[in-house]
């Protein structure tokens, strides 16, 4: 027997941990920082700035899925379990990374390859939970211009998980860490995503 | 192709934002004081009310303007996103400032000109979002009457801005600081707002 | 022009604000034990459940008006802030409490006629919260069955608020402190209430 | 009179204490590693990674009630109060259990008997709640098929209960603890659920 899912559950699910997120950012926040506010300085401010928006361009990419299909089951509440997961373990030291980065600077060539190696595989998971998600929906939906446009996303978000592994696998290797390369690999996701969807666009015939 | 945005989400997710910062609250409160309660001075329990019902005014704000409109668009959600970036980065601050201010009272002069000015800051970013997001909306409308009152309340929340920035620049130049003029300069908003609704009404024709 | 509330948010907020408060406690009470759970005082358990408890119960309470009545205003939303307020500032405390109470016991008369006084000015708060919101929906509304119900429970909760006041005064004065009357005293709320709605039924002829 | 009961803001309630209990998690993760996260070591992670999920698949089920059953009552809200406060109290000190157990080990064999008597409760009380829920919705369900899926799942969950009563008998009486066998003997839920439900479908004559 068959029982219908209650998408709405699962979207207020996520929505608090979300909501819970950004808004615990700016309690820590609050502690950092001494009573009258009036000497706040920009470190504080810029890394609560930072997560926070993160945070929401993150729930924005989970607003945007669920707006594309009304498809549901237990695998994409496995994946959606599995994105709250890092985002939750990834978000809160974005914060205190930020802040500690700001004020004193990444002191050695390791600490920064590091960086580039956790920060990379955060990225890259938290997308492969959306490429996933998208893939998952393309393939079981029925109507057939929904499914065309599911499926584009899954291919674009897959563009940012390729992208954040090659970055993974620079920083491993320390190739051009000096100069922050595996940092600055991700400034190719605007031209690899124009170009993917100009082709997709084309191969589809859509406008 | 065209998604339906689903408003109920960006409801359910401010909502929580709220709602969270607002228990957040009393609970840092609770660490404050002692366990008994019995010894619970004035102080701890006014900066927790002010915050408190700031935070719920603010609230109130947000849910009226949902009420006046079904329209969403993505530079909403961008304008809502950051009105509550600003809420949780002032009124957290503002609890403590209200307990330390009670507790000793602001000293300097240039400490209430800071004052005046952070929070003028923060005043003006919030209804400038408020008044942004009436104004998108205004936009947008199609039916007539709808978007009027929509096209009043954008006006409305101007006026809200325009005042704190005068007060701000008053701050800024320490001009009647030593009789709070800054502060007491918020009480325009009361006659203004009404000159403003009187000829709004008359112009338009409402009643 | 008028604008329809939107009872749902009015709803996602108080649920959030309860279940936030709910969670929070749990989480306190985690810092105050040590690590392994083994050995878990009865104390602090009992202090977590008695607090979890009172604000389910004070949730059901508020899920109940909602059920009843589908009006809704700004008086609504203001009685409605004002009761989640006087949730927060006292239950929190209660939590600290009856740990505190349980492990040392309250020491002198004053301190138990304090302890009386406060919980009598939250309890009494409350319920006049609830009292009031019950009393405003039924003086607007329109359906007559639908009505009764509703002055049924305003009268109901009002009964509530005179027994604590009663017992705020018994407290101030001392009278019977040392047998602990002003707390027996919230006893009489069953037989009071059973008397009410039993005159109550018979008046106006329900069954 | 009878009002309808509102089974979104039962869910809406349970799905804010979920997701807080989730985030809060991660919240006081970070409090214990470093700022830079490049040195958090796997015990934090794997402690947060399994409460995290032992909370989402409690969800799940939590979730899954709710998809099977349209009925509610006050019976249901009480068993979904005790749900959460046993869910609260046994999750948190759950994420501290694995650091500190991966750290260190538990030492004597006193204490792992103590670690398999509390689990053991809270893994019996967590599945008591789901099987009187199912229980309860089923003896008041009117349409057939329906409410044999209920029962199925009131009678699959009683399972868990008497397993883990089973093997906290065993851990009381230190009967194989030096081997683990009150934890091992948690294996058994596969093959005894699996035999229930084929015994079921076959009496029941459903495929």
């Amino acid at each position: 027997m068959k029982f219908l899912h209650n998408i709405g559950r699962i979207e207020a699910f996520s929505d608090a941990v979300f909501a819970f997120a950004a808004t615990l950012m700016v309690v820590n926040f609050d502690l950092d920082t001494d009573l009258t506010l009036s000497k706040t300085d920009a470190t504080g401010f810029l890394s609560f700035a930072v997560s926070f928006f993160v945070l929401v361009a993150l729930w924005w990419a989970h607003y945007n899925f669920f707006r594309r299909t009304k498809y549901m089951d237990n695998v994409l509440i496995a994946l959606n379990a599995l994105l709250l997961f890092v985002v939750l373990y990834y978000v809160f030291p974005l914060k205190s990374l930020v802040h500690s980065w700001m004020g004193e600077g990444v002191k050695t060539k390791e600490d920064l390859s590091n960086l580039f190696v956790m920060y990379g595989i955060g990225f890259s998971l938290i997308f492969f939970c959306f490429s996933g998600m998208y893939f998952r929906a393309y393939k079981k939906s029925k109507s057939s211009e929904k499914s065309l446009n599911l499926y584009f996303y899954a291919r674009h978000f897959a563009i940012f998980v390729l992208v954040s592994l090659i970055s993974i696998v620079l920083a491993l290797f320390g190739f051009g860490i000096e100069f922050g390369l595996p940092g600055f690999f991700y400034a190719l996701l605007g031209p690899l995503c124009y170009l993917h969807s100009k082709q997709f666009y084309k191969r589809y015939e859509l406008n």
